[in-house]
């Protein structure tokens, strides 16, 4: 069975003085957000700063001012995001970025990237990025902003492991394994200490979790099935500083960090990653409302040839498949 | 302008007892075969033992028992396979093979593997392969075969360059470029002596070749434009000691090198490839019919960070595009 891990994400930042996300707008317009985008509320918890939404595909974030949102496999996010501008109205908007990750089952999403830029561009007139070269792992973004600065307090941080050891996917598809036993496996609970936690684990196997603190938050999305696992930890807390220890517990033949306004990136990743990865993608710049973006692809190399996978009809859906 | 330059492949053994692809089957027959996946020939090129058609999307070429096909872009080129089939005969074909990679515009493709799989196996009963992790750069392989044993010297091999360096895609993408500017480039003449050679520029780039000489061919397909940058080489002449040259000439960010009985591949991709490159991918494994295959990807490793690509609207075709 596949499926698509590849996160689809948005950003909102919207005018406190118009209007509060947490005050003004109420539950059913989430559930109705996400519903565009063919997600499910499965439940959510929340603090005065923060609302945290556990999706059947990933997570929503709401703060007063500002929207996160990641939805994965064949949802298509553009849809919700075009709800939100509907119904929020355009002059709201300060900041929307718009960001895809390249898909290893593309031909069976409903959208490509140049269709929802296509569809974001007819409310908001947005700049379109490539950060990665086309043959190996890469983030399509639009951003459009209006009046806007960043505030350099304002970081956050994606790290993104692919192909995990035979190890830890065996662990995370075991069968009926629990969050706890989960959260254990990747020390969750000692790194997010005070930490309000929501999380879910899926059948036959996947798992999310969102937890918050004020308004600090982290999400974990897994697919650990071997051959196509892929695991995002995504937060506004310094997943650099972690990431020795994610790739520790789960040797991935690969991985992704991508951070919006930490200065000091290229010191920080080359000092804590691990000194037998070497990068294959290295993409920074800064946007025109000061927000500084890095990329950075790291790889394993190999040295000993492996067999192929040996696929068969009845695991079709791991080749993929537009009829699934 | 987005091109998809990644090639499906296929190659069909069949019983000289039975049939001469080259005595008893006519240019009409190829024709309608070609026209089956969408593509057109463009001219040809013979001798007593091969003769090469230049097609509009990359190159046929047949022997009195053996077809190879390889078609780029959106054609489907399964259908071409199931023509085969139909007229030529089941009982005919010792064995086929069947490979497509990995392709960047995916979305865009009228079919994806797994569909192929489908389809062929309404006809022949395969085993079916994936070389290489999903996050990078594979191979899907179909292969069938019938009583049917590799003759060991019957080698075959690619050498696939992506990202090449900007001055190569200057050059190639140079408006009104000449064949023969290009076989230089590639010093295509030095290594191909008493080859008959056919070749095409294509508007407003693009350049396909194919070369012959009693039963040797090579056939060489460009994909120039910058950010999506893709050259194949495809040859039965051991392309592991050309490599070096090509990469001196091309510089990519990647290449990949695939093989098909070449038993000493390890051995002479460590010895030739760049000692700056290393090794992303590597995958092995002995068919049932006695075909080795080899699979390497190999990227160059990053130090400094670049500026992501701007993409426009007005270039929407670089994103992908279902309604190109």
């Amino acid at each position: 069975m596949f499926f698509e891990g590849a996160e689809k994400k948005a950003q909102i930042q919207i005018d406190i003085q118009k209007i509060s996300l947490l005050n003004d707008v109420n539950d059913q317009f989430w559930q109705a957000l996400v519903q565009c985008c063919n997600a499910q509320i499965l439940s959510s918890i929340n603090n005065a700063q923060c609302k945290a939404f556990l999706l059947s595909e990933s997570s929503l974030f709401v703060w007063h001012d500002r929207l996160l949102i990641l939805t994965c496999g064949e949802t298509q996010l553009v849809n919700s995001i075009e709800y939100f501008i509907q119904h929020i109205g355009k002059d709201t908007i300060q900041q929307l970025t718009y960001q895809r990750k390249n898909e290893y089952f593309a031909h069976a999403q409903p959208s490509c990237f140049n269709d929802d830029v296509k569809l974001l561009s007819q409310y908001l007139n947005g700049s379109v990025y490539r950060f990665g070269e086309l043959d190996g792992h890469h983030n399509y973004l639009f951003n459009y902003d209006k009046n806007f600065n960043a505030n350099p307090e304002d970081k956050s941080y994606e790290f993104l492991a692919y192909q995990i050891s035979e190890k830890a996917s065996a662990l995370l598809t075991t069968s009926g394994i629990s969050a706890k036993k989960i959260r254990q496996f990747l020390s969750l609970e000692t790194i997010l200490p005070d930490f309000t936690i929501d999380d879910f684990v899926f059948k036959p196997y996947g798992y999310s979790l969102n937890a918050i603190k004020d308004d600090k938050y982290l999400t974990v999305h897994i697919t650990p099935q071997a051959n196509s696992s892929y695991i995002s930890f995504e937060s506004n807390i310094d997943l650099i500083a972690f990431a020795p220890l994610f790739i520790d517990i789960l040797q991935p033949l690969s991985f992704d960090i991508l951070s919006f306004n930490e200065f000091e990136f290229s010191e920080k990743t080359s000092a804590y990653r691990k000194t037998n990865y070497v990068s294959k993608t290295l993409v920074k710049t800064t946007l025109s409302n000061g927000y500084k973006i890095n990329f950075a692809n790291f790889i394993l190399p190999q040295v000993t040839f492996i067999e192929p996978i040996v696929l068969t009809l009845e695991s079709e859906g791991i080749i993929g498949n537009k009829t699934l």
